[in-house]
């Protein structure tokens, strides 16, 4: 692409290479940019830098935030003694946006993956078993993707943890709300049966 | 979302306001940028600047350039007595892709289209006149798109390039290599078989 100016093909570049994007598309992306008004060209600049500079994770956490805690372990109405343990950052805000749960979170930013070579300890495991240790922690709700890593990594933090006297449970499988039987694959199904309650 | 730390939400706000970039997509391209290496996040910020700040218009030809002249209108093999006209400065990357046309080109910026309040002042029309009137033209080549308002756009300025003595031609229309007559539209038809020439 020697046919824009170099700092134009230089900004095609730099979209080209985010996830997702293609060439056609990053093209189109940078021309928007051209013609953005030069405050919005900088202000856009300037909260690529200052995201990567700021965003780090909480020192209790481990979720992201822009200072040394995050705003939920830092709110004294949320039930220190309950932590739910997720996989990632954006299962933090997929939870709260449920509005229901009020204990404090726990990020290990990855799944046990034997066949990614990601293992225990590439992941917040021994930053769990601290906190869990330093008391005061009636339960850990195991919160990770209900598919083979998620499970996994369940299983084996459970198995730490529960020799440290906590409360271990995991979230219920079942048929999600909305859906339709029909279309419920077995495995689902055979644990929403497994799983029934006494209405 | 009020779930991530601030400076991530603006950023994922500055990547949701880019065209075709959903919300979802936004997040995803956010969580990337957080993840790259200090010095690709500052390139890239980088980038952002540098071209917003140092692309303009070439002097001549109005194609998009870093300096004060674009480097067709620069280089000194190109013949500068045929000028095409294209609506965008894509279409100058589509035709140079091509690797056939050596003239020199002129970008509109645009087409007339009244629907969209666009006039013959709001594209680079008079720029197109004066170098016309400066003389040294033999011929321009009218390669706006082939639809209703680049046919109209192309329509307008031959009617004012031809008093001033200059030959003014159209790109063929046809059906396009490659393509199959099963699936030829019949505009099309009609303008290849109009066209036709002996083998």
């Amino acid at each position: 692409m020697e046919f824009f100016p170099s700092s134009l093909d230089n900004l095609i570049d730099c979209f080209a290479r985010l996830p997702g994007i293609g060439r056609k598309t990053a093209q189109r992306l940078a021309f928007f940019v051209l013609r953005l008004p030069k405050e919005e060209a900088a202000a856009f600049a300037n909260a690529i830098l200052e995201a990567r500079e700021s965003v780090r994770y909480c020192n209790i956490c481990q979720n992201l935030t822009d200072g040394d805690i995050c705003s939920v372990c830092a709110s004294r109405k949320r039930d220190g003694s309950v932590i739910c343990v997720v996989a990632d950052p954006k299962d933090v805000a997929a939870i709260e946006r449920a509005r229901d749960f009020n204990g404090l979170y726990h990020v290990l930013h990855g799944v046990i993956s034997p066949m990614n070579r990601v293992g225990p300890d590439d992941i917040k495991v021994k930053e769990l078993l601290a906190r869990v240790n330093r008391g005061g922690i009636a339960e850990v709700i195991m919160a990770t993707n209900p598919d083979t890593e998620g499970e996994a990594t369940a299983m084996y933090i459970s198995r730490l943890l529960k020799p440290l006297g906590v409360k271990v449970t995991r979230l219920a499988y079942g048929i999600p709300v909305g859906s339709n039987l029909e279309y419920a694959d077995e495995a689902t199904l055979f644990r929403a049966l497994e799983g029934r309650r006494e209405m």
